[in-house]
């Protein structure tokens, strides 16, 4: 498997594939098709095939694919088969929802500790956990070996958070900061930025609206 | 202009441009090249240039490009100049923290209402706004003519919530329910899944860790 050779485009539709599966799974579905996989995810049979050969052959033809047998293959490459460690940085509102949303504890996604600089918001509960200072962060991660970390404080405080976190020994980052922020080559990095999803959106509305003379 | 020419990857750079040449106006520069365009959004001069190619010449080769006219520019190929009026379905954290996020604000989406089925939270402030039923969404949306709707419910209740948008009129919907929505053609959906991120972190350190033998 060349790594540098798999569209991003791909990583993303495989998370989508299998969550789709464990779904299927879930309600005991055995066999699926290309084709199921395709329109449970919105996309067409010939890219869902594309997209798994890229990590080798998981079904037989014409018979299809085993749901288990697939899923547990796309969760193996997705990293998903033991369970991440991660922290949250930043107890606003943001923080405070990712904290509790469930979809990341479903994929294995295991939120161990909240932090803020804000001593107002420390001691505060969040489900099971329970905000802390920043100071605490560094070791916090060092002595709980966490691997992932989420930045959902402001802008202006969104460098300094990533570099505690890669010096205490963080592999990846979500970034949710409006923010280019400046990582080592060996730290995984992915900004979410929710306004450019808003723009894009408006990009296309802002087509159909010249198209129709406003 | 061919707008299905242009790769959406396009659109999203042209997005984080638009948001650093802002700052850049903002604190009064009036001159800019394409390789600091470039470092501002972590990529390179020449995807710069590419991407800005999509929509005419904006620049002077050797002097580089007004900070003030690209960005005019910029917001009106995102469709931009004008507010984008904006609904948020489901009052839970999500829904919350994304109402009074100021990142929609700055760039001229302005969300007007919040809405949800759970009548303990109706009549509850967020911000400037209070939340309301969700038998008043269908109305709301035609008397305000409102353009985008985001979706924070759950994944069992997102198509419905779907159904009525569009039924109402809205021509944009931004969704982070973890659920394959069925829209029309002519309605533009984009979905936003936070979990899917940190599957592609993961997937990446997944590499590393298959490298260093672990």
């Amino acid at each position: 498997m060349k790594a540098d050779k798999i569209p991003e485009a791909t990583i993303i539709r495989l998370s989508v594939y299998s969550r789709n599966l464990q779904h299927m799974e879930d309600i005991g579905v055995t066999k699926v098709s290309s084709q199921e996989i395709a329109d449970a995810a919105d996309g067409s049979s010939a890219q869902v095939r594309k997209d798994l050969a890229y990590f080798g052959e998981f079904g037989t033809r014409g018979v299809g694919y085993e749901v288990k047998h697939l899923n547990r293959n796309l969760k193996k490459i997705l990293g998903l088969t033991k369970p991440r460690s991660v922290v949250i940085v930043g107890a606003g509102r943001l923080g405070k929802a990712l904290t509790l949303y469930n979809g990341f504890g479903n994929r294995g996604f295991r939120i161990l500790g909240i932090f803020d600089k804000d001593m107002s918001k420390v001691g505060e509960q969040i489900g099971d956990l329970t905000i802390s200072p920043m100071y605490k962060l560094d070791e916090f991660i060092k002595k709980n070996e966490i691997q992932m970390g989420v930045i959902t404080v402001p802008a202006a405080a969104a460098q300094e958070t990533v570099d505690i976190m890669t010096r205490a020994g963080i592999k990846a980052i979500l970034n949710f900061a409006p923010k280019n922020l400046n990582v080592s080559n060996d730290i995984k990095l992915r900004n979410v930025d929710l306004a450019v999803n808003m723009e894009v959106l408006s990009f296309y509305m802002g087509l159909d609206e010249r198209e129709d003379g406003k």
